[in-house]
Parts: C-alpha cells; structure tokens; sequence
C-alpha cells in the first residue's frame, strides 16, 4: 500500500486555502453556487473568488488573477469555460497549487476530436505536480474540513466512516441527500467525472489507507484501467467493505456510458465474476446501494442468516418468509422448549408462534413483543431479528382513538416504550436487531404521518438500529451484509492456512 | 359465465340494512371499530348494533337480538366468540339474513381439530342460503354502498375499476391506504381470510363479470381447490388483466401460510407456469402489486417497449438504460433525422442527445424538455416517453434563491409549466408519457419538501399521468403491463384463427 498517496491527496481533501476560479454574482451559475455551498456549509479556510472583473461577491473580495491573491495557496476550484481550463491550469501551476477539481463540461465526454484532445492535456498538465479532479464533475464533498460538491450546501456536516466515489456528480448529491436522513455519514465523497487524472482507482487506494474511511462504496460507469483496478479491489480483500454500482453493463447502457464520461462499459458477467472473487458487494441500484452502506453502519458483525421474523397481519409473515428464503437466509421454526415457554404467555387463538411470529393484528403492545423478543434471544438457532411494525397503525389509530385533538401525534405513539425494548434486549442477548417499519401512507394531507415517522426511525437509528421501509429491503440488505462477513471469513482462513503452510516447508 | 352470482352477492356487496353482532362500546374492540369505521366511511342503509346488553353505542340503538330487529335485514356483520358464532349464524338463517361477514378468529387457522371441526359447521350452514365470508377475515370494502373493512375508515370514499380479493385482512388495510394517495380506486375490495365459503375461486367470479370492476387483483396463500381457480383464470384471459401475488411459495413461506388461514401453499414453478399460461401477471411483493394496478390505470393501452428516456444528470440515463434492457424493454437511438433536429436546439456540450437524453444538470427548464419530448414525439421508433425529473432539486433549489421566504413551495415550482407540456405532447403524438420523480428527502426537518412532492404528484395523476419514485418501479410495472397486453393479442388472434378453421371444416 502506497501512504504517499494520503499526502498526494491532502491538499485536495484538507486544503487550508481555495481559489474559486471562474467565481460569479450570478445565482444560477456554477461559479456562484460552488461558492455559497462551500460558505454555507462552514468550509473553515481561506476562499478567494477569481474573476478578471473583481468586486465582491457574496460579501468576499474578488481578486483579478491568481497571482493577487496572498500567501500560500493550496487548492482551485475551476468553473471557467472549456478552451481556458489549459491556461488556468498552467497558472494554478505557477502559483504552486497543488489540487484542483474541474467542474467545467466539454472534454472526452463530448465525444468531439477537439474534446478528446483538450482532455489529454489536462492529464499532461497532471504529470507535472498538480491533481486534478474531473473535469465534467462535481467535486470534494469532505464535511471533516467543510467541502461540498457542486449543489451540496444542505449536506450533513457531520463527518462519518463512508467513502465514497462515483463517476457522476449527479449521483453524487441524490446520494448525499438520501443519507442526511438515514444517519448515513462520509469521510469524503468524490465525484470525478471523466477522471483525466484522479480517478477509481486512485480513490479506491486513497480510501483503503485512509484512517477516516472504514466502509467503501461507489458509482462507476467505465473504468480506463479495469485490470488495476480489480487488483486493487484483491488487495483490499479481507479488509474494508467495498459496495459497487457497476452501471453500464447492458448494451444501451454501455452507450450511454460513453456519451456521458467518454469511457467505456463493460460485459456483466466479467464484472459479476471479478467483483465475487475480490470480495466486493456488487449493487444495481441507488437504493441497493444506500441500502447496503446502511446496514454496514448499523448492523453488529454478528447478523447471522437464521432470522426470526414477528410482527403482526399475516401476510407480514408469510411474505416475509418467502422474501428470506429467497435470499438465502432462513426461518427456522423455534425449539421444542422455546416455543412452549412463549406458548404459555399468548391466548391459543389468533396468533401462529412457531416463527415467523405473526400475532395476529397489527396493533402489537410492546411487552407482548417483548416476549416474542425474549424468546428469539434465548433460541440457539437464531441468529437476528427483524421486527415488522406498520407505525401507521399505531399513529393513525391513536389520533382516531383521541378524535383528532392536538397534542402532537408522538404523544400517543407506543414507540418510545418498544425502543426501549429493543434495546434490553439487545443487551441482553447482543443478536441482531432490524425494524422494518412500513411506510403506508401515500395520501398529501397526512403528512404528518410522514414527519412523525421519520422522528421515530430518527429515534431508532439514535440508538444504533437499522430501519428499513420494506423487508424485501431488510432482507437484501441483510443478505449482502452476511455475504460479504462469509466471503471475508472464508478469505482469512485461507490466508492463515497458507501462512501456516508456508512455515511448514 | 354465471350471472347468477351477481345476484348471490347483492346482498354482501350492497347492503339495504346491516346488523353488527356483538357490537361493542370500547373504542378498541373490533365491535366498535367496524362501527364506527362503517358509521365514518358514510354507510348509506341502516346499521343495528346487536348485543344482548341493549342501550346505545355511538348515538344508536342497540338491539338485544337479531329477532328484535324491524323489517328486512340483508347482511350481518359478526364479532362475537368463536364458539357462539355456529348458533348466530343459525339465528341469521331464521331471521332471512342473506349474507355475512366473520371477523372472529379462532378456527381452521389454528390448527386444532376443535377449531377445524367448527370451521366445518359453518360451511355446512353456508350450504343452507346463506353466503359466508371469513371467518378470521377483516370484511369488504365497497365505497359505492359504504361498506368498509375493519380498520378503513380512512379509505378513500370514491368508487373505482379495481376489484381487489385478499386472504389477508392486513394486506387490504395497507393496500387501501398506499392506494388512496395514488388515485387507484376500489369497486370491492374483500378480505376472505379462511374462506369457508366464499373464497378466491368465487371472488374471481364474480369480478369477471362485474360491471363495475375492470381490473382484477390481489393476494393469495393457499387454495382449496387449484384446478378450478386455474380453470376460472383460463376462462377470463383475454378479458379482464389480473394481477396476482401468490405468496407462500417457498418452504418457510408455505410453513406460514398454513398457520395463518390454515390452507394449503405450493410450489413456485408450477404456479409460475399455470399463471402465465392464464395470461395472469404475477407479483411478488405488496410494492410490486400496487405499482402494476397503477400501470393499469394511468398508461394508456399503446405504451410498447420501445422507450425514450430523458432527464439530466447522467447516472440517472445510463442506470436508466440497464433498468430497462433487463426488463425486456429498449432505448433505441433517435432515427438520424430526429437526432439532426434535436441538435439544433441544444449546445454542442453538456449533454448528451441520442437516447437516453441526459440534459446535463438535474435543473431542466420545461421549454428544454419539451423540445425533447417532441422529438421522442415524431420518432417513429419510440413508443413510450419517460422523463425522470428529480424535483427535490427545483423546490430546493427555488427556496435556497428565494432565501427562505414565507412563500409556499409551490409558489416557485417550475412543474405546472411541466405538466402542460406534457399534456399538450400526449395530445399531439398520442404516445405514453410517464413521470419518474425520484424523492431524495429522508430527513426530518424537511418534510415540505415531502409535501410539495405529493401536491405534484397529485396534479400529474389528475391529469392521468402515471408518477413513479424510481426508473426501476417505472420499468417493472411498465414491463408487466406491456407482457399482458403481448399475451392477451396472442391469445385472441390464436382465438381468431381457431374459430376461422372451424368454419373452414
């Protein structure tokens, strides 16, 4: 593993001054909007707005040139147009900055002689003590020093164990947007575009030996260097997590990967096989993606396959059944002993206790799951629990019960009592817990469902657990989690098991 | 087809009088839920609560006995124990009730002979002129005569084409409410629970020759008798698209299914197989099961699988791509002289032309949108416009301009703009247009957001647009209801030529 590179890439992620050249008073362009976000956000060095016009903008001096603008100077932001991304470059390098991130479009992607070509002069320009990031991207967002990408000034400033690089800028901040809510925090998040120098591979290096970063995940279209790239992903096997998009991989996919960073597909198969055999969670979606980045934030090592699933409403616990299984994860029916133990707390009727527990309405106190918890927890033969609760229920029926009143909807939910539930009887017998809270309503006057749902899962993930708005969700996700912890073990011991030989000879 | 069941239902469908049996004053009982729920839900015929304590319940009179009650009585609603419900049901025979509802629980699905034995009895009663629903049911649902079920009643009160049939009582109550905001509307919905008479094969009847439904869906565990629900199936293809869950298919799955309505699963391939050949859509998740009769009530019958996709922001147009090519679908080139157009209107950079079209940013003005709508409009090649808007951005972009004024979201919105655009190229061209608004917001403090994005969704669908929440729901249900309307055109030209060689011979 290469440290150098930490160093390499310091001025990019840690920079203790920026330029923003190309910087406007215009709200709706880039030069404008890069540099309210990063104000916004709290970035807490030195910016300086560039633009030959000077004035102020956004309350900052404007300085002509790079040259005017004093002392040390690490790091430029470039949302100048196309022909003059060279020049500026030169520039930046006389100027001894040592990173830049190139936001401006019009470069390889454009599929033009002229593109292709003004791109490969920005690589030279890259061999000779400068890195860039792009250019058709958007950018650094590191909440650690108060960078953000290109429309990310709501981000979260908290920072987190996530790293994340993605070809597209766009994926970039929907992703960034998704995890505010979910609890989901990064280290950096890179958008590098059509990648003239800094690009997956770099990145995928950076983050393996960055100490900020413990979970990798990423969106790549094409790949200019597929076999170093997969060589990395070997390297890091056994060690952090990777979760990747690879998109691309049909036939229109793959043309539409060419037209939007000028790099090139790739078969599925190849890319299945490759990704098994380095250990890597391979996802096919935006929402499979956070899905997984998830569960590795708030599952313990532990979440085994043996599932016990309870909740209430039937087709809650057959459906539930049939998604595990055919995710490879199982139902098993509880022991002889557990399930007599739990049949002596529950009236014989209306219920099915063997597991899935399906107790029959929707509307479950919280001690009576408690029991069913209790039990899951003392069964040797299950590994996790997934608790399915359409909070719905609980909210619409209390405000039903309460005609409508004013007191705040979260007054008469039952949740608070079940968290604490939850959390005894983690303690108690430290197995895996995952809610799954349905989300059903639909309707926009009752949105405050919505906003006292969120509160609620807000208070579950407080605590450290997963909520999930589906079980086919829990369950893929789940799935992944335990594939990746399985291929991991198998990796070590046969890593010790060849050391061991070794010594042998 | 039998006419006559038409007839045979009138009585549960349409109700002149109802009685409640074991209705109750506690609010959390289900005596007093299905009467307030039928009471809210506005029950146009009379409603008798029975309960041998007499007074009165809600502001009505309560009735000792069935036999106390005055002039004709149609339908009966029965909540009280398991062991009382054979002699009630034998008063409701003396008392000319033609039709009635069991929510008790405690029968067949428990298992033991004694529940088994009592199911028994009740069907036996059904033999007598007598049509029996449940038990361990939650009711029907039927806005046109104000019936709903247990826990509805915050269904929506319009009457609808889709006929919906569950043995799950749980399911219809979450389907119900995800309908309600989506605009699906009901002709009945019925929850049949054990069905120890009126069950899946007698429902299916009945919709195929209902008037009033033109859709067929819902969820399935296990069936009595398989060859005749088949059978009934084959009947209808050709006529009335149905959309079925069967859930239960799996080892664990089938184990649940049999504790919850003591009926028996199945195995996979051979229903997957049996459905196809009956021309039936099968799904697999309540998600997947909402978003097809979705497709079938907003696309218009000429959505083919040749799809341009257009949006900004390239993630989303090559994830698109693949979305659609595993589906079965395509996202062919524009034809040469569509694309020379095209380029006309857009600058040489930035974006990406061809199909899918990448706008470049996820900002796009509706003018610019609309130019690209006309050309997937005139291209003979294209059958079905998707434009993926994510409006998080455009509301949050309008406040973050208007620095967080007072001034409601909508105000500073460009989507009406939008939505006439789409309403004048569906009127020119004729072709299907569908919406995908991804909604990125999970945090809580931004629940307006939230709410902005169901006012918006609402406007398109009133316009009868469909809106989805991701590309890959929009493909999946897309792709089942273009797979129905391919089966349903084989079906009757092989139906056509069949009846012509008849007459040949």
């Amino acid at each position: 593993m290469n440290p150098s590179i930490v160093e390499a890439f310091e001025p990019l992620f840690y920079p203790k001054s920026l330029a923003i050249i190309g910087a406007s008073a215009e709200p709706a362009k880039f030069g404008n909007i890069i540099l309210r976000s990063i104000m916004e956000i709290g970035y807490r060095g030195k910016i300086y707005p560039v633009n030959p016009q000077g004035g102020v903008i956004n309350g900052l001096k404007v300085y002509g040139s790079l040259h005017e603008i004093p002392g040390d100077l690490d790091f430029a932001i470039l949302t100048v147009p196309a022909p003059t991304v060279r020049g500026t470059l030169e520039e930046c390098l006389r100027r001894g900055v040592k990173g830049v991130e190139i936001l401006t479009s019009g470069f390889k992607e454009t599929g033009s002689p002229e593109g292709i070509r003004m791109e490969q002069e920005l690589s030279r320009i890259a061999n000779q003590g400068l890195r860039i990031l792009g250019p058709n991207c958007f950018g650094i967002y590191c909440p650690e020093s108060g960078l953000t990408i290109l429309p990310g000034p709501n981000f979260s400033r908290e920072t987190g164990p996530v790293g994340f690089l993605s070809q597209s800028g766009g994926l970039c901040a929907d992703i960034g947007q998704i995890a505010k809510g979910l609890g989901i925090r990064f280290s950096k998040m890179v958008s590098y575009g059509n990648g003239c120098d800094v690009a997956a591979c770099d990145l995928l290096e950076y983050f393996m030996v960055d100490g900020k970063t413990s979970i990798i995940a990423g969106y790549v279209e094409g790949l200019e260097d597929g076999p170093r790239f997969l060589r990395i992903l070997k390297e890091n096997r056994g060690k952090k997590p990777v979760i990747l998009w690879k998109a691309g991989l049909t036939t229109t996919g793959s043309r539409a990967v060419m037209s939007h960073t000028g790099s090139l597909g790739g078969s599925s198969p190849v890319w299945t096989a490759a990704f098994k055999q380095a250990g890597v969670i391979q996802v096919h979606s935006a929402e499979e993606l956070v899905d997984v980045i998830y569960a590795f934030i708030y599952l313990p090592p532990g979440a085994g396959p043996r599932v016990s699933v309870m909740g209430g409403g039937g087709a809650i616990s057959v459906a539930a059944s049939d998604s595990l299984e055919r995710l490879g994860l199982s139902v098993p029916t509880f022991s002889p002993t557990v399930l007599e133990k739990l049949k002596t707390s529950f009236p014989p009727v209306g219920n099915s206790l063997k597991n899935p527990v399906d107790l029959g309405s929707p509307f479950i106190p919280p001690f009576q799951l408690r029991t069913v918890m209790e039990a899951a927890g003392e069964d040797q033969g299950i590994d996790t629990l997934i608790i399915i609760q359409i909070l719905f229920y609980i909210l619409f029926l209390g405000r039903h019960r309460l005609g409508m009143d004013d007191r705040p909807l979260s007054q008469f939910s039952s949740q608070p009592e079940l968290l604490t539930v939850c959390q005894e009887v983690r303690e108690k017998y430290g197995k895996a817990i995952i809610l799954v809270l349905p989300d059903i309503t639909t309707d926009a006057r009752m949105v405050d469902l919505e906003m006292e749902w969120r509160r609620e899962r807000d208070h579950y993930q407080a605590a450290g657990f997963a909520v999930f708005k589906t079980l086919d969700r829990a369950a893929r996700a789940l799935s992944h989690f335990i594939g990746y912890h399985r291929n991991r073990a198998d990796h070590l011991s046969h890593e010790t098991s060849t050391v061991k030989k070794r010594r042998r000879l």
